[in-house]
């Protein structure tokens, strides 16, 4: 039961007010969309999934020294969180080719990057969360200069930290989507989630190129067996003992 | 006439070689296309026009500096050219927000920026012209860091002889593409063409959005007097004296 406002409903969460303002709760939902929602359907069981993945990783990601705004989990889809101002920016660390960027760029699907690259998108539906050029997010005033070295330094090391992890795991990271927010001291914080909606991850030493499809790219592509992607995926990061 | 062998077409220009491998002679077509060639009309005149504006303003930007690739106009619509290898990067800077910086952003057409905006764009047609950050281009190897940092600063100087010279014909530079080739001494020239085609003008202190507009958007907006506004541009060009 949960009788506080909801303050904002997103593609795959709800978030609550609770009666700390500073603190708000997550409710993560079986709701899946892609391609900018025009593409929409449910995985059974990914709101419980996704919230106990993104639990794990904000947890490991915290120990490392990154500030996130998780708190703890009350429930199985549940994850209480500090209240932050979302910054309008989808940074993408890619350390294989995939998606987009094999799209607009021709690069082949699977190439290893010589080093990971941090990309910035808009966040905004209505535009489609299109590319931003350093430049372009500066005269947008998405986020000062300083703001935009701390992103892309934190989002470097949280790449370390989550390939680290995902590799004692028996995952490759091929690339993934994390946002942040600034706090009442202007503190910036990771953010959303982490999980197999925002992450490609790939069963490592998989050869087949749709098996080894471990994220939302099972939905995206219609791959089937999406729910035990996802379950594999926490089963994985779960075992793991660091 | 010409019997020297056709060496490449484009949308706008027809490149044949000469009895001299390092001069190419450049026919410019009355063809005209936009939205990467899904539209596609004839502008007449526009051949004779945009090789003279192109010749003029070539003229003007090597006299202040910097090298191009123009030799001269044997004829009206033709320019003969030093042969490069065209870098396939698209170099675009913007003044006043116009075209895709709006629809990607959301900023308002019309904005004055607070400083030019220098983009690069990957030339192929295939893609759809794709903007690249800095990153993907590097990643992409389409130039080096050195001629990235020569291509940028080329732009904004470019942008600053281009300003200089339309202010003095009552026209203003709202953006500009240009596309520069690398030479057999490993020189980077500005190449391609500056033309009504490549650039966004707007007849300096006419209110009326459509009225002003002295460019391609005549053609892609199907404003109508597209050959008026071109030989307006021309008459302008051609009658200043600096």
């Amino acid at each position: 039961m949960n009788c506080h406002p909801q303050i904002y409903e997103g593609k795959a969460k709800i978030l609550y007010a609770t009666d700390d303002p500073d603190i708000l709760l997550a409710y993560f939902k079986d709701d899946a969309t892609a391609f900018n929602a025009q593409k929409r359907g449910t995985i059974v069981g990914k709101g419980e999934i996704n919230c106990q993945i993104a639990a794990h990783l904000f947890r490991e990601i915290e120990a490392k020294g990154i500030a996130t705004h998780f708190i703890d989990c009350p429930s199985a889809h549940e994850m209480r969180v500090k209240s932050v101002r979302i910054l309008p920016i989808e940074v993408v660390v890619r350390n294989i080719a995939a998606g987009s960027l094999c799209q607009q760029t021709g690069i082949s699907l699977g190439t290893i990057l010589p080093q990971p690259l941090v990309e910035f998108y808009y966040k905004d539906d209505a535009l489609g969360d299109p590319l931003l050029t350093r430049d372009r997010l500066l005269l947008m005033e998405l986020a000062t200069p300083e703001q935009l070295e701390s992103l892309h330094s934190k989002a470097l090391q949280v790449n370390t930290i989550l390939q680290e992890f995902f590799q004692l795991c028996g995952i490759t990271l091929v690339d993934f989507k994390i946002e942040f927010g600034v706090d009442n001291h202007n503190q910036i914080l990771l953010a959303d989630e982490i999980s197999p909606d925002s992450c490609r991850l790939w069963l490592t030493g998989e050869p087949d190129p749709n098996l080894r499809v471990l994220d939302k790219d099972r939905f995206r592509r219609d791959l089937g067996n999406i729910e035990d992607a996802y379950q594999q995926v926490l089963a994985r990061v779960l075992g793991v003992r660091t």
